[in-house]
Order: structure tokens, then C-alpha cells, then sequence
């Protein structure tokens, strides 16, 4: 009661927020653990395996509460990523970016220690590479095969005669197959979204069915994708899940109808440097070197710019986007233009920015600064690299 | 001439990048040197102090070059970027964002240890905020207006009556004026460009003017832009010229006319870690954590994708360019489409590909692994952070 009789000003000083260096990337940890939980709880109902992609949070901390354990099965997209989650504990890792023979020493180097890597491959000659470098480094190197459902990038189609001819290739490698429905993030509707799940589960299933009816070892059938995984209706005849940007959602899959605006758990507190009065823009110091230049709300209904701008305590601000951002300056305006209120926002007063993507934005930053109830508490490292 | 009779495959297998991880940020020293001497000789030339901004390598060895010399002056746009250079030796600094009161503690860290700082403000609210600082921290903390020459960002114009109430806030902490021409990014042609530069110029010798005859202190008068530097046929009245991406050169400033693609001093080399022959897609393993999310081709007349795809010796391969990319996948196809020669980038060979900004290419990187007469050679530290 008595916080409402302050100056905006001197309300926005009180908060432990406003303590903080800018920009900093904060996480919202009760957020970040509601978002493992419902995808957890999912995947245990639905009896698949979780998988989590650690690429999004590259953090043993974060990676530890998709899990809700020290440790268990992950995905990653690079060899950095294997070796740091093997030196925090983590034996059962999934590489899933098409194998080349250069960067199987270095994996053969965590298989001597005890991980259990596999790989995958989506071409006879990738298929030849990798049984040929893991017998170089005499390793036992099992691969899925992996699966266009969507047209989106990589991958076999399940109908392809070279499928067989991968797999004929890996021989007594051959694990099972994988796919990645990436297009899921270009769909405009839920149910678009269950379509494309479906889509995602039947081809990879297909292809399983494929090699199994010629005779072909496929333990393992392995879709996912944070709005796929969140929407598919059954995944029968998968064995496993991936997913990675359910654990901090974002703008993006706000706009996929994924989560809800409230869910997003990291966000990028700045602060007011500037103010244009002629324009109707905020001056930050969170720029696009804070924000990545991720723009991936620009084909969405809605455009968030380079994030949607929120007052310290972490609620949006109407329709206050960054509407542009040079590397350490982000440009702060209305959606579509509008006066706005600079008494509410005076120099060096905080702000806080949702971002489209948390996998970009989380990657400009090397540490998270951890918030529990809205207060900081811990500080989480991060890595980068390959 | 033995070279010209082996298989593409075996020639490029005997190349020295072909022993490189992939990706991996490669910055070719001759390259780099070229352009730090061109921009120095001119400057030279035209009785300037050349401050380059060192936002763009974020690395002491290549400031040194930018300088020709173990220091000088420089510009920052991070508190970080000024501690870090302070470490290695650089003492006039100008931290070229607007100042806000909760920075200058670490700022004046920096002044008591030696370190002489100049800021930046645009606003009357930010100059008391500064002074009041800096006299809490009992240090002397001049500063420069930022004036507002195209429209584009931050700024003071030279002809608002708050130039003079911002220069009277600032009393005896004035020091000059500096503008940052950023349309220049948007010209489309030379004349665009030199017409930007004069307009730079004569905005911020006009806003110096003005202060002067007000009987304000005025000895700096400082303006820049890499296109503008380039570009600017006269700098009467001006002191100093600040700059930052000329010493990588990228593909922007190519499409802008400011260097050659051959000039582009940074690239990635990247490994082709799949084939979609229906598609005449190749996939790498550089994706957008590798070359950035900035699209700052798009506008131009030749948009270049997420970067121009050349051989593992540097040369561009025609109309190649990474036309889509994931997290840790980059697309490769020609521009416009058409059908690519599969034989000629096997699984597992290396391509290098220019970035459109090398600020935010060499972001993404820890490192550059140095080359000189295209061999590498040395390993160079770039930190990030704030």
C-alpha cells in the first residue's frame, strides 16, 4: 500500500533487481522447474523416454532439472557439449548432427572413459566414415539413422531406397533411427502443430518398420521437438523424446500457442540509457550483442522485435518491443508506433526483455543470473564453443 | 602442377585447415594487417587521431594492429571492453554508450588506477547523473555530447536548445562532441556514403560551434563510421575518427562498396556434414551459433544469405551461400537455387564461408585461430561479456 504512494522512480530503486550490472541474462528458476516438470510428467504419461536437448541451457544446473536427477539421457549438438556433460556426470549422450569422421577422436576419447555416445548419420558415405574412424579408434560407435519427416533439413525419407543402404552400411552399428520435425516451428496453429507431430512419429516409425522388415537391429525411435513433443496426441511406437527449449520457452513458442508469455523463464534485464522524445524510443543498453539478432517472432501474427520489453518485476509492458538493436544499444518503441510515458521510465531505471529465442539470446551470456521468487539467489555458469 | 592432377578430395585433404576442428573462426593476419594499414594511412593523411573501436575484435592483439602500436586511444562500448584493455596497457578510452549513473563505480576503478575515461551523454538527466557520480566517486569523469547527425539512434541535434542545457549539466566535465553516423549503413551507393560523411562532419562541427560561442570548453570534436571513414572526402573541423569494423571488412561493407569480398578478413571454416541431392542443399556444421543470426545482407542488392561460401582456401565458389541455418546446421545452396556438385564437397571436406557482420560472426568465438599466408599460425584470446 504504501509502495503505490511512491514515484515510479523510487518504487523501481526498491527492487533487488535494480542492483544488478546490465545486461545481464537472468532465470527465473521457479519458472524454469514448472516448464521440466510438465514436459517430465508428459513424457512419463505418455511412457517415452525425455531426452532433453542441452544445447538450450548448455548449464549442468539447467540440464540437471529437465532430468529432475544428477544426471540421465541427453542430446547434444556438439562435441563440447558431450565432453563438458561427461565431466559433470552425464554416460548417455546422443549426438544428434550428422557424423563426419574428424570429430570421432575426440568422442572416442569420452568412450574410453565409460560414455555411451551414439551418433548419427544420414548417408552411406557418412555411414562408411563413421564405422571406418571408430574402428580406427578402436571404439564401438552405434548410430540412428536420420529421418526427413518434414523436408526441414537433414535426414532420409522413410520411403528412400537408400535407407536400407545407410543401413546396410552401418552393419552391427545400427541402433535405430531419429528425427527432428523443425518445420514445426513454421506452423500457424495448434492443430497444425498436432499434424505435424503426427507426421513426425508415422514417418519415423515407417522407417523403423523399413528396416526391421529386413532384418535390421532398430531399438531406438527418436522424435522430437519442443512444439511437437508438447502437442503430439500419441507417440506410439517411440521410444524417446527430444526436446530443448521447453525448459526456458520463449517469445517463439509463445506465438506457437507452445506456452504462455508468463512461462518464459530467462530474460535480459538492461537499462534505460537514452531517451528520444521526438521518436517515442527508449535508449537501452541491451542491444542485439545481448538480445542475438534473433528475429524469429518477425513471420509470427505477432512481431516482437528483438523481445518484448517487461517492467523489472518481469510483467510486459503493453506492447513495448525492442523495435531495433545495434550491438550494445537496443532501440525501445510501441508496436506499430505510440507515445511513451518517460516519466514512467527515467535514465538508469531497469527493464527487463523477453526474448524470441532462448537458445540464441541464452548464448550471448556466459552465466545466468538465477532468480528464485524474483530474487537473485545463485549465479549458473554457462559454456560455449565446440 | 601435381596439385591440378589429384582428386579434389585428396587436394583439399592435403590443405592445413583440413586438420582443424570445425567451425572455428579463422582471421587471416595479412588480411587484417591490409586494413589497419589503409585506414591508419588515411587518417594520416587527413591530420586525424584515428580511436578505433575496439567492440569489433574484443582482443588485444588486434588493437594493436588497428593501431599499429602496443596502445592508443580507443573506443568501447562495454564497461568490460574498458576494464579488459585497461589490463593490457590502453589508458585514453572513450566509452561510447550513454553513461548511466550505475556504471561509473566500475569506471572509477578504472580512473584511480590511471585510466583516463571520457563518456558519453545525450541528456540532461544523464549529464547531473554523471556528474553526480563521478563526485560521489571522487573522480573527474569528463565527457563528450552525443549528437544526433542521421536520425538513427541516440543523440542530441545540433540545432535543439538542450544542447546548451545539456552542456551546462555537464559544466566543467565538457569536453566536446561525437556523433556515430549508423545510416551510413543503409546508403546504397558511394555518393550516399560521402554525402553521410559530410553530413556527419558538418553536424557535429555545427553542435561544436554552437557550444563554443555559449563559451563552452569544446577541444574534441569526434565522428565516425567505417563507411564514413572510408568515404569522407573532408574532416575540417574534426579531431578524431572512430571506426571498428574496417579492421575485418564483411560482407556489408562489401555490398556497400567499402571493400572487396577479398579484403573480408574473417571467415569460418566449416565441415560439410551432409547431402540433400533432391534439394541441392549441402549441410554444414556452421550453423547460426557459428555465423550469428545477423542477416544484414538481407537489404542490399546481394543478399548473401548467412554468409558467402568459399573453398578452404578463400576463394568464393561462385554463388554459394549459406541460405538458411539452424543452431548447429547451416543450409548450402546457390543463390536463387540451382544444381551443386556434389563431388566437390564430400562428406567431411572444409569450406569457409565470410560473414555478413564480423562483429557479430566473432561474437559467437573464444579465439581466432590466426593465418598467415593462409597457414595457421597463432591462437588469439577474444573475451565477451559485459
Amino acid at each position: 500500500m504504501i509502495e503505490a504512494t511512491l514515484s515510479p522512480a523510487t518504487r523501481a530503486a526498491t527492487h533487488p533487481l535494480e542492483r544488478l550490472d546490465t545486461p545481464t541474462l537472468l532465470l527465473d528458476a521457479d519458472k524454469l522447474e514448472g516448464n521440466c516438470r510438465t514436459m517430465r510428467e508428459r513424457m512419463d504419461r505418455h511412457g517415452v523416454t525425455l531426452r532433453p536437448h542441452v544445447k538450450t541451457g548448455k548449464s549442468v544446473d539447467v540440464a540437471q532439472r529437465a532430468l529432475g536427477a544428477a544426471a540421465g539421457p541427453i542430446t547434444v549438438s556438439t562435441v563440447r557439449e558431450a565432453e563438458y556433460f561427461y565431466d559433470h556426470g552425464f554416460r548417455d549422450i546422443l549426438y544428434a548432427v550428422g557424423l563426419v569422421p574428424q570429430k570421432v577422436a575426440r568422442l572416442a576419447a569420452l568412450v574410453k572413459r565409460g560414455a555411451r555416445i551414439t551418433a548419427i548419420v544420414d548417408s552411406v558415405e557418412a555411414a562408411h566414415g563413421l564405422v571406418t574412424a571408430a574402428g580406427a579408434q578402436g571404439i564401438d560407435l552405434p548410430a540412428l539413422i536420420e529421418i526427413d519427416s518434414d523436408g526441414h533439413r537433414a535426414g532420409v525419407r522413410p520411403d528412400e531406397a537408400r535407407l536400407l543402404d545407410v543401413a546396410h552400411a552401418l552393419g552391427g552399428a545400427l541402433r535405430g533411427v531419429m528425427t527432428h520435425a523443425g518445420e514445426s516451428y513454421n506452423c500457424t496453429s495448434r492443430n497444425a502443430i498436432i499434424a505435424m507431430a503426427e507426421q513426425e512419429r508415422s514417418s519415423t516409425v515407417r522407417a523403423a518398420q523399413v528396416l526391421r522388415a529386413a532384418g535390421h537391429h532398430c531399438a531406438v525411435v527418436s522424435v522430437g521437438s519442443t512444439p511437437t513433443a508438447t502437442f503430439a496426441t500419441t507417440f506410439e511406437g517411440v521410444t524417446e523424446v527430444r526436446a530443448g527449449v521447453y525448459v526456458f520457452q520463449d517469445l517463439v513458442m509463445a506465438g506457437l500457442g507452445v506456452c504462455s508469455v508468463e512461462q518464459v523463464a530467462i530474460s535480459v534485464l538492461a537499462s534505460v540509457i537514452g531517451h528520444q522524445h521526438d521518436k517515442n524510443w527508449l535508449i537501452t543498453d541491451a542491444g542485439w550483442m545481448a538480445m542475438s539478432r534473433d528475429r524469429g517472432t518477425a513471420n509470427q501474427a505477432v512481431d516482437q522485435g528483438y523481445g518484448l520489453v517487461c517492467d523489472v518485476a518481469g510483467a510486459p509492458l503493453g506492447d513495448l518491443v525492442v523495435s531495433d538493436a545495434n550491438q550494445e544499444h537496443g532501440i525501445v518503441a510501441r508496436r506499430g508506433g505510440g507515445a511513451i510515458d518517460f516519466t514512467r521510465h527515467p535514465i538508469g531505471s531497469r527493464l527487463r526483455v523477453l526474448p524470441n529465442h532462448a537458445c540464441a539470446t541464452a548464448a550471448q551470456f556466459g552465466e545466468y543470473q538465477v532468480l528464485r521468487e524474483g530474487r537473485p539467489t545463485d549465479l549458473w555458469d554457462r559454456f560455449g564453443g565446440w
